[in-house]
């Protein structure tokens, strides 16, 4: 074990080897280093004793036959792209697990009652096209051919960059998986948050991958000359903004499981000594449960009107996106946690605030996902990190979730 | 007088025509609209009896003599540059007052005991090369010949514009006046508040020109997942700007006379789902004491301390400028207000808190003010508007002034 998840981790580094950018770590959907990427990724996986495929998306999948076939297949993976400027280990550490899971399986010529298939997902950040789960979603059968006509920073469409890559943008509604031969879809990734770090765990179970919603709040008043308009008679906008970013710390800290940022502000006509009289920010809202999620929103929202009357402002709200909560499969999970019960005292139940392929994944096959230990809970950041020693617990934890699957089979 | 202030607001709308860009006002330092401008307003000084020449700067001055030859002179005047698309008032109306006011004694074949010299300076407002009072130092003897090296967004140098412009930058340092030779310097101005529109004023007299203290704070924290860092182990630095943003605007109400104002604000890394790991922004504080605005600084940044401190964060204050108040003078604004007293029931002492041609004036020689009541408060804004009739009352009490002046000598 302790050999396979030193193996694992100098395949990450290799892997972290692939990028578009020189000096950094930068791998998007349908790239030349997603195709390098994919090319040592299937090597690994044909010397674990899978036979591998690229779909119509881009998608790598190495499928370990069943023990007789007709079986069902149960999937593992998780994703091959980055974010710019990335870490190492959100993504391939989940397909690099399921590998090492399959490599102990191949090894001991173990067969399981069902197929397993190991996924490299294409995309799932999102970095090339803005839009994220473009691999999970053709697999799920909720890929959006609208998404086709995106263009790149320069200009390329969705479907040529698919093309160019080998694939084929037509084929991709066509490439949904059969739910009825599908047992499931378990998931290994970086938390991607202090939680396990802070409780000295390696791992932990999901229990649902949290809902979102981003808006943009805009406060207007009244701009002026920063010497010469008397405090008393300001409408000054980014008091307001400043008033709101505090109400949404303190919702937030107040609503149980609610998580509210204010990621983006600015300030207009933004000099120095001009005060502002609009502010512009950014809200991103999420929570497990999504009828949290919208009444957390709903208090913010009369917050922010009330900020805003107080101080003679308008504010405008506007809504960009709402994305609803996906739960992880209870079973599934059940049979996670026993697997991690035996290798640490406590096994959290976490809800995941990001999104992960899972959460695609859940609209064709139950999934489950398993948490590892980041340090800091620092990611997307070159400063990400992951121990051996975790990576060897995930792959314990994930290879016992197996067999005890397949003894209930 | 009425036919004075008609035709001095008819002049400032003609001045307003004269632009470097097409459909909106901008006039800076030594462009060829500034030339076209100085050839206007020089024509209108001429038939106002005056002698005019244009300085080593670019500053137009008028010179209409004094009774006698071997008189001293009073300065009168305001800038002719302007912010990029200005509105018609600010600085203008300073020179077109001041010439109205010449007009009249020229038209009653009246000389006072002391030449007038009307200034309309090359540059207060700093447009081109970021650099303010440039005609006024020059004048004052405070200009500083480092900023001949200075270049514009074409890159162009302060020296090659003013040779160019047909000055000599050579000279400037030379152009100093003789305070032996000066009696003392008046300048209307509107004011850019909105004091006197609340007060239903036409003008107020200016106490002092605040000093000013700029300055960037930086909050530094932890950047992280917007989804995934729960809210109580966050560092956000977002959250700590907003809490600095509120104290400025407390500590400037409970302070009699501060006026403080954050105009620029940035998270970093900027991005809606990333908690903010860096926030900046500018401070822009002022008082027309200078121990008060010391004193108002040093509330600020221990506030500032204790704000990062409680949220486990660094701060860092970065003094970018600062400038000392400047004090009208007592026996001067006496007079100006004895001679607004005749035309309202009460005026106002006003400090300023924007800067003056008279802040840099009075290096060389005592100053005073006379504020005009401009609309909403509202300046460098191409809304900015003065009434006829309080020009008129401009005029007549410059008049009077002068008069008063005139009899005191």
């Amino acid at each position: 074990m302790s050999g396979l998840a030193a193996l694992a981790m100098s395949r990450i580094n290799a892997l972290a080897q692939i990028s578009e950018e020189s000096g950094r770590l930068t791998r998007t959907f349908a790239s030349p280093a997603m195709r390098r990427a994919n090319e040592l990724v299937g090597s690994w996986m044909r010397h674990a004793g899978m036979t591998v495929r690229l779909d119509a998306t881009g998608n790598l999948i190495g499928r370990y036959p069943a023990a007789r076939p007709g079986g069902k297949v149960f999937l593992l993976g998780s994703h091959l792209d980055t974010v710019r400027d990335a870490g190492r280990f959100d993504g391939p550490l989940g397909v690099l697990v399921a590998i090492a899971c399959v490599q102990q399986l191949h090894d001991t010529r173990t067969h399981l009652p069902f197929a397993i298939e190991v996924v490299g997902f294409a995309d799932e950040e999102g970095a090339r096209f803005q839009t994220t789960y473009l691999g999970s979603r053709a697999l799920a059968g909720t890929f959006n051919p609208e998404d086709l006509k995106r263009t790149d920073a320069r200009g390329i469409t969705m479907a040529a960059a698919i093309r160019k890559f080998g694939g084929n943008p037509h084929a991709i509604t066509g490439a949904k998986l059969d739910p009825n031969r599908l047992l499931g879809y378990a998931e290994v990734h970086i938390e991607q948050g202090p939680v396990l770090d802070r409780k000295r765990l390696a791992v932990g179970v999901v229990s649902a991958i949290a809902g979102q919603t981003r808006a943009r709040v805009c406060f207007s008043g009244q701009a002026g000359h920063a010497g010469t308009v008397p405090m008393k008679l300001r409408q000054d906008a980014l008091c307001a903004a400043a008033q709101f970013v505090l109400a949404v710390e303190t919702v937030a800290r107040r609503r149980g499981g609610l998580i509210a940022t204010v990621g983006e502000i600015a300030a207009l006509p933004g000099a120095s000594n001009v005060i502002p009289g609009e502010a512009r920010l950014s809200l991103d809202v999420r929570h497990p449960d999504d009828a949290e999620r919208v009444r957390g929103c709903k208090d913010l929202q009369s917050r922010a009107e009330r900020i805003a009357g107080g101080r003679r402002l308008r504010v405008r709200w506007e809504l960009i996106q709402q994305t609803g909560a996906v739960s992880c499969d209870r079973r599934l999970s059940a049979l996670m946690k026993a697997a991690a019960a035996r290798h640490q005292r406590e096994v959290p139940l976490l809800a995941s605030g990001a999104g992960h392929d899972a959460a695609a994944m859940a609209a064709v096959t139950p999934v489950t996902m398993l948490f590892v230990r980041c340090q800091g809970g620092i990611s997307h950041s070159p400063a990400e990190s992951v121990s051996k020693a975790d990576v060897r617990v995930a792959i314990t934890v994930m290879g016992n979730f197996l067999k005890q699957l397949a003894e209930r089979k």
